[in-house]
C-alpha cells in the first residue's frame, strides 16, 4: 500500500482536515491537540523514547493546552515520509533527523551529523550563536516548516563488521549500511553503501545481503541484536561525530500559537537536546559492557590509520564540493558550517581534548 | 555592614515576608513574582547573562504567571550569600555554583566541577540517569531547597600566570586564585591558594597579592582584563573539566506551584544547561583569538607532565578521602560520582576522544 492510498483509507488520516479548522483565536483560548509523527519505532531506546518524552513534556508544561499525540514510524505514515506528513498537513510535528531529507535539500545534511564535522557541542553553538538556526530557517521556509534541535546521540560508534577491517583493501566491495553524507565517504573508499530503516538491518546482515552496518551506538545496537551476526564492533565513528535529531513543526500553525506555547515548544526541544544525550551517555556504556561481557563482542577503538586518513580526504572533497553547489543557500549553509567548525574545534582541541587525554593518562579511579 | 543588618534596613528585604503570604490557591490562580539572586555580576558574559535569560524564559513560557526578577551579585545580598537568601526567604531562587556552599556540605562540591572529574556531558548523565539528582535532592532537603542544573561552561581554562610554569618546582609558594576542591589539589602541589570573587581578582594580580589566577575561560577572562597583568595562559584545566551552574529554588514554594509551572522551571533550567555551554563554545574561541592576536598572550595547551601527574594523584587522594567522610550522605554522593564517572568516561574515551583525535590529525578545512 502506498502512502496516498494509506491516507485515503485510514480513519486516522482524516484528522489532518480537522486540525486545519482551528482558527487562531480558538488556539489562543482552548485546548488543542497536535499530532507528532516520528521516524523512530515506538519505544526505540534513546530516540523513540525521546520523541514520546518531548511530546509529553510539551503537554505537561502547557498544562494540557497543547497536547501532543505521538504516532511512531509507520503508525500514521511510513518513517521516511514524516517530513512530508507535516508539509501536507497530515501531522503538525515530525521528530526525526534532517539528513533523511537530503533529497529535498542537500543543505539539510548539515543539521544532523556531518562526516568529520561538528561534535554535538559544536553543533549547538553553531545553531544557537553562529547563524546556524537562521540558515536552517531559510532552508525550511521553502517547505513551510520550522526546525528545532530536539535530541543528540553524541558521537556514534563506527559500526558492526562480520570481519575485522585491517586496512583500506578490506573495504573494497564491502556491503555496508550507512546513510547520508557519511555513506558517500564510505563509498569513496570503495565500499558498496546502502541505506535502510532500523527494522530491516538485522535481517539483511543475517541473510548475507549486508557485510556490515552502523546504526547509532551500543544502547540501540544491543536492542537490535547485531552482535548475533557480527563480532567486530568499532567504537568511534568519523562520519557521525554528533547526531542531532530535529523537531519539525508546521510553521504557520506554530506562529499562530500564543507566545507562551511557542516558548514551551522551543524550551522543551532544547531541554531534550540535553536529555537524549544524557540517556545515551548513561546507557551506551552499560550496553557496551553487556555486549563484551555477555556476548563476547570484539571491540576496536579506531579504524586503521589508512582508512581514517582516506576518509578525511573523501569528506573534505564531498563537503568542499557542496561549497560549489548550484544553490546559493546550500553554498551559504556549507560555508557557515565550515567557518563555525574551524573556530569551535579550536576550543574542543585545546581545552576538552587536552583534559580528556590528561585524565585518560593519569587518573585511575578503578581501585577507589 | 553585615548581611543581617543589611536585611533589617533594606526596603527590598521586606519582600521575603510578602512572598510568604502567597497561599497555594492564590499561586494556582494568580500571577506571582519571584526574586532570583545570583552569584554573578549583572551582564557578566555567559553566567550573569545566563541567569537573566533563564529568568526571562520562565516568565515568557509561563505567560507571565510566574515572573522572575533578577538581583545580581550584591544587589540584594552579597554574591556568596545567595543560597542563604533562599534558605531564609529573602529570595525564592538563587543562580550560582554548588561548590560555593562547600562549608554547608562537602557533598555539594560534586555537583559543579570536580578536579579530574566528570565532563559536562558525563555530569548531566549522572544527574539525570545515574542517581545524581536524587542524591543532590537529599543534600539540599537538609536546607529546604531544590537544585537544578542550569548552565555549563564546558571544560575551563587552566589559568593566567605571570611566569611560565616549567615544572612542579615553579609552583612552590605561588599565590594562585582558584576555588573549591581544585584549590585543594593545587595546594597539595605546594601552591598558596586563595579564593576571591571575580571583581577582586584583577586588582590582586596588579598589586602583586596574586601571581596567578583562574576564573572561567577566554570569554570571561578577556572581559576581566587579566591579559594586562599576566602573559601566560594555559588553555585546559584539570580541576574544572566541566562547571555546572545551579538554579536553587525554595522547595516548599516550588512544590506549591501548579504542575505546569514546576515543569517550566525544570524545562527551562535544562534548556539553559545547553544554552550557556553553546554561548561559551561560540564565544570562547573568538575571545581567545582576540587575546592572542590583539593582546599578544602566550598560549600553553597543557601544564607540564609532572604537574599533571602530581595533580591527578592529589585529586585521587582528596576524592578518596571524601569516600571516608563521617557523613553517610557525603560518602554516598562521592561513591555514586566515582562509579558513574568510571562508567561514562569509557564512552568519552573510546568514542568522543577517538573522534576528536582523528579529526585533529587528519582533517584540515582551513583552506576550504
Amino acid at each position: 500500500m502506498d502512502r496516498r492510498s494509506f491516507l485515503r483509507t485510514s480513519t486516522i488520516g482524516g484528522a489532518a482536515a480537522a486540525a486545519s479548522t482551528l482558527a487562531a483565536p480558538a488556539i489562543a483560548q482552548g485546548n488543542i491537540t497536535w499530532r507528532m509523527v516520528t521516524t523512530w519505532p515506538r519505544n526505540f531506546p534513546g530516540l523513540g523514547v525521546g520523541a514520546q518524552r518531548l511530546a509529553d513534556r510539551i503537554t505537561t508544561a502547557s498544562g494540557g493546552r497543547l497536547t501532543v499525540e505521538v504516532y511512531s514510524a509507520g503508525e500514521l505514515v511510513p518513517p521516511l515520509q514524516s517530513l512530508d506528513a507535516v508539509i501536507d498537513g497530515t501531522a503538525e510535528m515530525s521528530h526525526g533527523a534532517a539528513y533523511y531529507w537530503q533529497n529535498k535539500s542537500v543543505a539539510l545534511s548539515f543539521f544532523t551529523g556531518v562526516p568529520f564535522g561538528m561534535t554535538s557541542r559544536e553543533m549547538a553553538s553553531w545553531v544557537r550563536y553562529m547563524g546556524g538556526q537562521e540558515l536552517w530557517d531559510e532552508v525550511y521556509d521553502q517547505f513551510g516548516v520550522q526546525g528545532f534541535l530536539s535530541g543528540d546521540t553524541g558521537t556514534q560508534t563506527g559500526g558492526w563488521f562480520k570481519n575485522e577491517i585491517t586496512g583500506l583493501s578490506d573495504l573494497q566491495g564491502l556491503r555496508f549500511r550507512t546513510p547520508g553524507l557519511g555513506g558517500q565517504v564510505w563509498q569513496a573508499l570503495g565500499v558498496s553503501v546502502t541505506n535502510m530503516a532500523a527494522g530491516e538491518i538485522f535481517q539483511s546482515l543475517q541473510s548475507g545481503t549486508l557485510d556490515a552496518a552502523e546504526f547509532v551506538g551500543p544502547y540501540n545496537d544491543l536492542a537490535l541484536g547485531f552482535y548475533q551476526v557480527c563480532n567486530h564492533y568499532y567504537t568511534s565513528s568519523f562520519v557521525e561525530p554528533g547526531l542531532a535529531t530535529e523537531l519539525v513543526v508546521d510553521k504557520a500553525k506554530y506562529q499562530a500559537l500564543p507566545d507562551d506555547l511557542q516558548a514551551i515548544i522551543r524550551d522543551v526541544s532544547q531541554a531534550e537536546y540535553d536529555q537524549v544525550a544524557s540517556d545515551f551517555y548513561a546507557n551506551d556504556p552499560r550496553a557496551l559492557n553487556t555486549l563484551v561481557n555477555e556476548h563476547g563482542v570484539t571491540l576496536h577503538n579506531a579504524f586503521p590509520d589508512d582508512v581514517v586518513e582516506a576518509a578525511a580526504g573523501a569528506a573534505k572533497e564531498i563537503i568542499g564540493g557542496i561549497l560549489n553547489s548550484d544553490d546559493d543557500l546550500t553554498r551559504r549553509v556549507a560555508r557557515s558550517f565550515i567557518d563555525s567548525m574551524n573556530l569551535t574545534r579550536t576550543r574542543t582541541e585545546a581545552t576538552d581534548l587536552t583534559y580528556a587525554l590528561a585524565r585518560q593518562r593519569y587518573l585511575d579511579y578503578s581501585d577507589l
